[in-house]
């Protein structure tokens, strides 16, 4: 069975711990599943105690086996009710209240803090380590590098089964459906975690033509139809013909770490303005390999690309086609979760580290004609970035079999798959 | 495009608005996906201030147009900024602070609530509402009632496909693959919401043999092995073979609306207990489509339950092998989320309405042995519960082909269902 490695694990206690020290919080609760896998290896119901310094302690409900077989930490201690957390912590910290306590308060429902507040904790004083934890998980250890790696090879299958899905008469969602079953067949979970309220990732946003230009609620440049206004966003059941370009956007797991990826594709011609925002994003991703460095500062690259975009052709289009739809980020981090910190963002001030990874997705969304632009999971490296995606990042043209146009959606002959210029 | 219609929109204002004047709550300001989605008819990033009496102020800040084309609330209010909600909400109360305002602080992350108590709101008082909203949601109309049947045709679907990809030497993992495949196929989003904090629901729970009785943290009678420490449950990679049961539990979604079904499959004769288990399981059901009458309360029910299985053989299965992993309900209330009001559980208190659903689960879970036990969605009515389900509840026997023996995961003859006794 997989194991998340012990040293990674107490690397990662360390990091935390000396972030504990730094901002004076006496110790942390972790509930939240992400946070938990991240410092036991496991998900399980469970309160894992950090002392900021000293050993931790994971007290699970359930499942105690599985805790033991999966996270290296030891003792893993059953915790049949609440009313012993408070004995605990005082043992991990040696202490009595008050105390400064750190929880997921970013996570925490409001309902479920008051319950901890005040019933669990009274005397202890209890702030936010959310985000604490989120700066810790931000810097990447080359194990977790070589699991988004892996990742990326779930999506390059996706990407590389596209053409033989692609054709006319196909529907977005039977695209979309097929792509899925591509991709669990080669390892994605099937599932990503979030963590901003409200925030919902299905499998991605497989969108065509002029309608992949509708804005959405998402917090993403793209929107897309969506099938049922219950979800609102993603792929709507659009026939994809000729000269249509084809937006692949993904999001796969593998064994929790991320790897976002968009590919554009296309059935013969697209439309030219799309070409050409493919190219323009395709520049734009080479500028930033060079500039984004260690030491460069998130916001200014955010200032900087849009003043890239904005003496180009197509700017009007950049992130959004109306003010009300733009987003006013670039690149999102990601790991375990889909927003992660860094964000290539207006006003942030993180400043870029070697370790660090996000999904950069410059794309131009142009109302009545579609979108296109490409997205590449990246990570810092002394010398720029590296993109952990395999996938070509030209705009790949299928070109439909003489049979197939006319083959609708479950048939037809084999389409063929050419990069532009070939 | 598929809309809510506006008559249920409005019933739905209706009834909670009757709740905050029955609990002197002033206005509501609801923000959750879900909660959006009942009360509007569409997910947007949005605010909406239900006053205790006078119109809804539905304030969009993205995507207006969508609201527009979605939602039958009229009108739809731009909001450009969240300073501008104290006076929506003024306008909308016709009255000033110090008020009692409603906020999903079930849902609400600590961080958001403290937000809006410190910074949007400072005078008022905010209680929570999400309780108290699905408590409303609780009951469901005629039209959601329909919605369901229509998830139930998904599930129907799913358990149909069922003999066509079990058969020897296919794992877990790609008889699920398959399964959703065919879920997406027949309209199921692919998504399912949730409410409470840390549970993650996927597709499904398809298990076999053996392992399948391998316990979870999910709050849920059956766990399974999971493919991976960072999801901890469902499908595994384990190969099926002959005689093993297979339970195939799975959550669709139509529209929003959840369909929850669990069915037996075996590969030729499974083992006796797990037959008799699931004939206690159907057995235990008829019990309760009598029993589960308007004004049987959930808590007793529940209790009822027990002691009918406590007098049956296999009892110390019922539920969970031990006391660590068994878990205290047997129905979860599903519509919109997957675990909605009411609860079949030790110590409710609730009384069954006409209207209600819920997922009713008994099953047993055998160590060494397997899982076995049947779920259905139900609606209670003046004359007991009705079965929104549509598969048949006997466990089907899947006959291996002579070819199919060792034709492995990918080949094999088409396998031939039939219920046992034919």
């Amino acid at each position: 069975m997989f194991q998340v490695p012990k040293e990674e694990i107490a690397n990662r206690l360390v990091a935390f711990q000396a972030a504990l020290v730094q901002h004076r919080i006496d110790a942390a609760v972790i509930r939240q599943n992400t946070d938990l896998y991240y410092l036991t290896g496991t998900v399980q119901d469970a309160h894992l105690i950090v002392p900021a310094s000293g050993s931790p302690c994971f007290l699970v409900r359930r499942d105690v086996r599985r805790a033991e077989e999966q996270s290296p930490i030891r003792p893993v201690v059953p915790l049949t009710s609440i009313k012993e957390l408070p004995d605990h912590l005082d043992r991990a910290c040696g202490s009595r209240p008050p105390r400064t306590l750190g929880m997921e308060l970013d996570v925490l429902p409001a309902s479920t803090f008051f319950f901890y507040d005040e019933k669990v904790f009274p005397k202890d004083r209890i702030v936010d380590v959310g985000t604490l934890l989120r700066q810790v998980r931000m810097i990447k250890s080359d194990w977790e590098i070589e699991m988004m790696r892996r990742a990326a090879v779930i999506s390059d299958a996706v990407a590389r089964a596209v053409p033989e899905f692609l054709r006319e008469g196909v529907s977005e969602l039977e695209l979309c459906i097929e792509l899925e079953a591509v991709a669990r067949k080669a390892g994605h979970l099937g599932f990503s975690r979030v963590r901003t309220f409200n925030l919902e990732i299905y499998f991605g946003h497989i969108l065509s033509g002029p309608e992949a230009a509708t804005s959405s609620y998402a917090d993403s440049p793209t929107g897309g139809p969506g099938v049922s206004p219950a979800l609102g966003q993603g792929s709507g059941t659009r026939v994809i013909g000729r000269g249509d370009l084809v937006s692949v956007d993904t999001m796969v797991n593998h064994h929790g770490y991320l790897n976002d990826q968009t590919r554009n594709f296309a059935l013969e011609a697209p439309p030219a303005e799309l070409a050409d925002a493919h190219r323009l994003s395709l520049e734009l991703h080479a500028w930033l390999r060079e500039a984004a460095r260690p030491g460069a500062v998130t916001g200014e690259l955010y200032r900087e690309a849009l003043e890239w975009a904005a003496s180009r052709p197509l700017s009007q289009y950049f992130m959004g086609s109306e003010d009300a739809s733009r987003v006013s980020f670039l690149a999102h981090g990601l790991g375990l979760e889909v927003d992660e910190f860094p964000f290539i963002a207006r006003g942030q001030k993180t400043m870029l580290r070697e370790g660090m990874t996000f999904a950069f997705e410059p794309k131009y969304i142009i109302p009545g004609i579609g979108i296109a632009g490409i997205e590449n999971t990246y990570r810092v490296t002394a010398r720029g970035l590296e993109s952990l995606n395999l996938s070509g990042e030209q705009l790949v043209v299928v070109q439909t079999g003489p049979a197939s146009g006319r083959s609708g959606a479950t048939g037809g002959q084999r389409s063929a798959a050419r990069p532009p210029g070939e």
